[in-house]
């Protein structure tokens, strides 16, 4: 096959945001030839973005629509779909491709509890001729792939501290009430933590590692009208010693986005788009056991600004590099599996925040679950709240 | 009188620094007639300073040397002292002077534990006609009088979170080991939340107000051979709900030191000596509650950099408004009493490790005081560590 016909399952802000980069032509080597979706007037939404773009480029293929996931993988004619429905139903879907022999890619975050993840993974180990990803965007981004960079090249010896204020996701209270399932237990399965920190939380174990022990100071509803958190301070220990801090929000805006990593030999600070490095001439251990002569003396050190190449491709160059992967068998950006790992971080942060305790990962999954359960048991329903899709343009 | 004649109670880092400030000549309003040290060899280190200094000015005084502070208090003809000896007691020569009828400075912390800082206070009730201050020097940066200033106008209208991450405190273990009170419970009573901190705790509620619980996850000894905390990193609620963050250690170089405050109208930031206002058109709030049409929507945001007079005074300008005080009435930079807020934050924190418990401000001083002493008893001697004085320029 010359190109990856692709059926995208969900036309909310995130279907209909891949639908349009493949009707702008950034997708070369994919066609979307099916799509899929309870609510029929999303449908009628998506063939009307395709008409629009018919008129300036006539090859963009009409998908078929489905009225659900399960129709387009039985009947839709795509090598591979895109999972991008609410959260919870991300593994079903994703399973359900990957056993009808398609390759999936799924939206972050992998799911909402570890065990169906686990459930999802040990799909993709049965399937391991096809193709699963996962819509890391982020890790597109120059800026973290160079600190990836950095810091597993081991220039810069071991981590000490990490310390990320990733507060600007400010979403207004029109936001939350612009779909049902939206920031309940229920529906969407957390907040901040499920939908628009999977990013970070992605990045931070990425770049950083898996942290060991979380900590965590969680807020409900604290600056919205809903059920799930909102504000977060996390506070969490790494294998090594190493101590690490995670603050978001969807309350504040501007917000802050600065990631900072001290390292033994250095420290390396994103703010933003700009990245920063200070580079010490020994490290920091060796400068205390070494100087005996400087009551307030200290190693030297050069702060520069980090080059990095500049591409930031996100949801395109994922699904480029997934069409890559399926066709000639490239590297995805991120393969599907590791949608674990944040994932197990954001359940540890609930876990800690429900039981007031210092969770230690790997933590009790079924615990987690049944509190979760209890938690979606008692969620209340969004009555009044009509669902409705956003342009998600610039916003994550 | 036209100048204040002012005895300074202990030669070591502190000591010698205001010295050198006052033979560079900038505390006009100041005679330095007195000092006193427990070490011979600090006070023939004090007098040839001097005499160096009076090649240029012959103006200077020669002070008059004494073994004690409590013999400088009786003896000396001084109308004022500065307390610049190892933290424990400050409170005690506070007294003793302000008991002898002389205007009283205390170089920061207040002291190590509440219940003697009150006593101190106290004794400053007990004499209302005398001015006592607290060395607080980092009030007079512009950054911090600035920021003191937007938040207390109430321009930004409530805070919701505080961040500040302050670990530009690097020191090494010849550092700890230049003093054998440093850095011991017994005789220093605390590690970088006593000796570095107390600026920056003064500082934070001087700007933010009293955290009303402290959470801490603190680690002792774990970036040098100290038996006392080199790594904090705290979290806190405040009455009305916001909540914040500080993060210290003397373990990192070059460190960071950046403070964030978030209020419902727009951010401030102070990152070193810049100092940023994201200032919003409406509060967040109403935006949230008003936006019926924007999914991503946001109010609008001007940033810019915030100018400030570019003074920044430090210990000279404490001690010239103290004679200001002295002299003519006028305002101190921090009054002594107000020296407690900060002791209150940094005793909490210690309590909160201790006890691994959230700390509710007021906290039970006595159960403290219980722990510190435990802590002091069990404190171990740093034999083989002489005692060094180093040039604390651009230190502090």
């Amino acid at each position: 096959m010359s190109k990856v016909r692709l059926g995208i399952i969900g036309m909310g802000n995130m279907g209909s945001g891949h639908l349009r980069n493949y009707i702008k032509g950034k997708m070369p080597e994919i066609e979307i030839t099916a799509i899929a979706d309870l609510v029929p007037a999303r449908l009628e939404a998506a063939l009307s973005q395709v008409a629009g773009g018919r008129k300036n480029n006539p090859e963009i293929t009409v998908p078929e629509c489905f009225a659900s996931g399960e129709e387009l993988i039985k009947k839709g004619k795509v090598d591979a779909v895109l999972v991008a429905v609410p959260h919870y139903d991300h593994p079903k879907y994703v399973i359900m491709a990957l056993d009808h022999r398609l390759h999936a890619m799924s939206e972050k975050p992998a799911g909402v509890y570890t065990l169906q993840v686990r459930e999802m993974i040990a799909a993709a180990d049965r399937h391991p001729d096809l193709v699963f990803g996962m819509m890391f965007n982020q890790r597109t981004n120059c800026v973290y792939r160079k600190m990836r960079e950095i810091i597993k090249s081991g220039e810069l010896g071991a981590i000490k501290r990490t310390s990320w204020i990733i507060t600007d996701w400010y979403r207004s209270q029109y936001y939350y009430d612009s779909g049902e399932w939206r920031a309940t237990w229920a529906g969407e399965g957390g907040g901040v933590l499920l939908n628009q920190c999977p990013h970070n939380l992605d990045l931070w174990q990425w770049i950083c590692g898996m942290p060991k022990t979380i900590d965590v100071k969680m807020h409900f509803g604290k600056w919205h009208d809903i059920e799930v958190e909102d504000d977060v301070t996390a506070y969490c220990e790494y294998e090594n010693g190493a101590t690490g801090t995670f603050i978001t929000t969807t309350g504040d805006y501007p917000g802050t986005n600065r990631f900072e990593i001290v390292c033994e030999g250095g420290t390396l600070v994103s703010d933003k788009k700009s990245l920063t490095l200070s580079k010490l001439n020994m490290t920091i251990d060796e400068y205390s056991k070494t100087n005996r002569t400087a009551t307030f003396g200290h190693p030297e050190c050069v702060t520069s600004e980090v080059e990095t190449d500049g591409l930031n491709e996100q949801h395109p160059g994922v699904l480029n590099a997934f069409a890559g992967a399926i066709l000639r068998g490239e590297k995805l950006v991120a393969d599907g599996r590791e949608g674990i790992n944040g994932l197990l971080i954001s359940n540890a942060m609930h876990l800690s925040a429900w039981t007031g305790k210092t969770v230690e990962i790997p933590f009790d999954e079924k615990q987690y679950y049944d509190e979760l359960m209890k938690h979606a048991a008692s969620s209340r329903l969004k009555k009044g709240s009509s669902t409705k899709i956003g342009n998600t343009e610039g916003t994550y």
